[in-house]
């Protein structure tokens, strides 16, 4: 079974977005042990469209494409799918009724323009899109398979995780990859490497280290001749990772850092807060991407203004007078300010110099303060951070989870 | 001119690496006004990078290669190119001394494989490569042009802008390309296009829409023999845009919605602060995501649990028994509680069910309420966001902004 992806839309061209859509179906296609040899990437333009649909049909059995289902007139994937297979267009009720439905639930006027989404290649299976209005189209004729699946990532994912794999896996190869990503925080990439080196060498499975901001992900790979044996190549070098990096390695997969601590908390019956200034939110918002994170999270303050860390953080006047707001003292009593004001068991302060303005020679851009409360405890890390605004405040909160996370340990 | 991409890397179709790569590329070519209508992407195999090339040298004048000029036996480029031309490799006596010279200076020992380095298509002319082993090569043949670059990104970059842009700039040739972004907020895709489909049949500019969650764009792009007639060309297009959707363009390029949001509020002289359940955070890192967004932006309550929302923002239990936390009552009184909790004149409330879990028949996964007090004055906006935990938090804090412009303007 030989798979080719087609990637549509010109904005992928322009490179005005990445096509991050296509690496994450290759790795599914890996995952499913199907050979995937060829990816075309086209604009909005249909006769282009239509010959890169050919092309793929003439050397591949199975072809994905990515985007162009949407409503609007450049919107070209169905038209290009019927013409490559030689099909009509039909118009489908049923996709009618749901678009609809879809739109009436939320008080939207239903444009006839919405009927072009209605439309389907004639013979095409309908593939449903609870995320969004397009549905994806499982297209087979003449022994070869198109699968349509719309671009908004939001709706790409889960479609290629819900219907598109569960159709995947009877397709299967014989040699089937599976990987599993190993994720540390709290130590750097050149260090992790140095201590894993010996386990580099290997062949099968392969172990692939890659910096995430503030962590580290090694990708370990193996190719076997079923899912299982695969599996079984995997594990005892995850064991190995995990034990020469005790107390770093966080989670594996799907896990990150804030689930991790959300488990951890959940784990030791524990309530966390926040008092956030330069992140301004970001900390509890990675938090709260964990479903069922209120079991653990009050919440917090988003303490931007001194005027704020004063009166709903308890910081006093005088520590500010003294110290200013980035300083260890002033993200100590953040952090016990934050407990106390909701209540909670345990929470963290971050307090710094986003940048790219507001440093000084003494206070530098990516100058940050984490403080970590457990219990009235109070720990306090200070950190430097190189990089961009964004970075800055990312990587504070991932300290702050990591700092939580030993301080818990 | 017409231009044409083949990445190359087996670690690209397997999706382990995303092609950011190709995607700048796309943006340089679009800059030089040089055409680009296709893109390709093979895996480490000699014969399936020749036939790529052929197809790309069949139809476009110039064709980038990015990957596979490294040292090791898949890195199989140089080779490719060599047979899609029809000329021979050879060896390069210049770029071995090169090597050998960087080799020497970092203390490591040259090994014979770098030799494969060192060997160039005939007739190919090298293009420097101060931060890494593999030189580029610009290769021309009967009227065609194939150039090849290194595919890790500290050394693409700095080739594409250096010595690659300065052999561009003299092909860009009659006409250049220029773009812009018009951003849309508080008006669906299919709606913007139904007021501007007298707009949309223009050949140049061209506008094209595109959806991102909670928003709409608008690229427009112009071709001409200058720059300026191309903006020329863009401006008149940008201002029919702007009168048919008064009040809700929020802006152009690389202003985003809180950057429109932190204007408005500096030019009104108000002060924001945030009320966040759902969203946890998130709509406050948004706001402050803007450099100097200090200057409106007081900061705010998470206010995750029922027991914060009583205690900092003075929802009554009332209310919460009565209504619940997913209510217009509750984000009315979180609106009002933020606003005089940090003493703010305006204050944005979310509060919803952002799902997977929780939902209930009257309470559906995706119900959020959005308060707004100005002054005193409260609106509150019922919304059922479709999509993932993630799509639905994102929607809030768009809404939310979106909302505060609305009751600004």
């Amino acid at each position: 079974m030989q798979a080719e992806i087609v990637s549509v839309g010109t904005e992928i061209l322009l490179g005005q977005i990445t096509d991050t859509n296509a690496a994450r179906l290759g790795r599914t296609l890996a995952e499913y042990g199907i050979s995937h040899r060829w990816r075309q990437t086209v604009g909005d333009n249909l006769d282009r469209l239509t010959d890169a649909l050919k092309l793929a049909l003439s050397r591949s059995d199975i072809v994905f494409t990515i985007g162009g289902l949407g409503p609007t007139e450049d919107d070209l994937t169905r038209d290009g799918i019927a013409r490559a297979l030689g099909v009509e267009l039909v118009h489908d009720d049923g996709i009618e009724q749901h678009l609809r439905a879809f739109f009436a639930e939320r008080n939207r006027e239903y444009l006839a323009s919405q009927n072009r989404q209605a439309q389907r290649p004639e013979g095409a299976e309908i593939l449903e899109n609870p995320n969004g209005t397009a549905p994806g189209l499982w297209c087979e004729r003449d022994g070869k398979i198109i699968v349509a699946m719309p671009g908004p990532r939001g709706e790409f994912g889960p479609m290629l995780d819900g219907p598109v794999a569960k159709r995947l896996a009877p397709l299967s190869g014989d040699q089937v990859i599976q990987s599993t990503v190993v994720k540390i925080a709290g130590m750097g990439e050149s260090v992790v490497e140095e201590r894993i080196r010996h386990l580099l060498k290997s062949d099968n499975p392969t172990i692939a280290p890659y910096a995430k901001t503030g962590e580290v992900h090694l990708r370990i790979t193996a190719s076997a001749d079923s899912r299982d044996a695969a599996k079984g190549l995997i594990e005892p070098t995850v064991e190995k990772i995990r034990a020469e990096l005790t107390g770093f390695v966080y989670g594996q997969d799907d896990e990150t850092l804030a689930s991790s601590v959300v488990d951890l908390l959940r784990e030791r019956e524990l309530m966390l807060a926040v008092a956030e200034s330069c992140t301004g939110g970001g900390l509890g918002a990675m938090i709260t991407a964990v479903s069922g994170s209120s079991d653990v999270f009050h919440g917090g303050i988003i303490s931007y203004s001194n005027d704020v860390k004063m009166k709903l953080l308890g910081v006093s006047q005088g520590t500010l007078d003294k110290h200013g707001a980035v300083s260890p003292q002033c993200a100590e009593e953040m952090a016990l300010g934050a407990a106390k004001a909701t209540g909670a068991d345990c929470a963290l302060s971050i307090t710094g110099v986003a940048g790219p303005g507001g440093g000084t020679k003494e206070k530098p851009v990516g100058l940050v303060y984490i403080g970590c409360a457990v219990r009235g405890r109070v720990e306090v890390e200070k950190n430097l951070f190189p990089g961009t605004r964004d970075t800055v405040r990312e990587r504070s909160a991932i300290s702050a989870l990591t700092l939580l996370r030993q301080m818990l340990a």
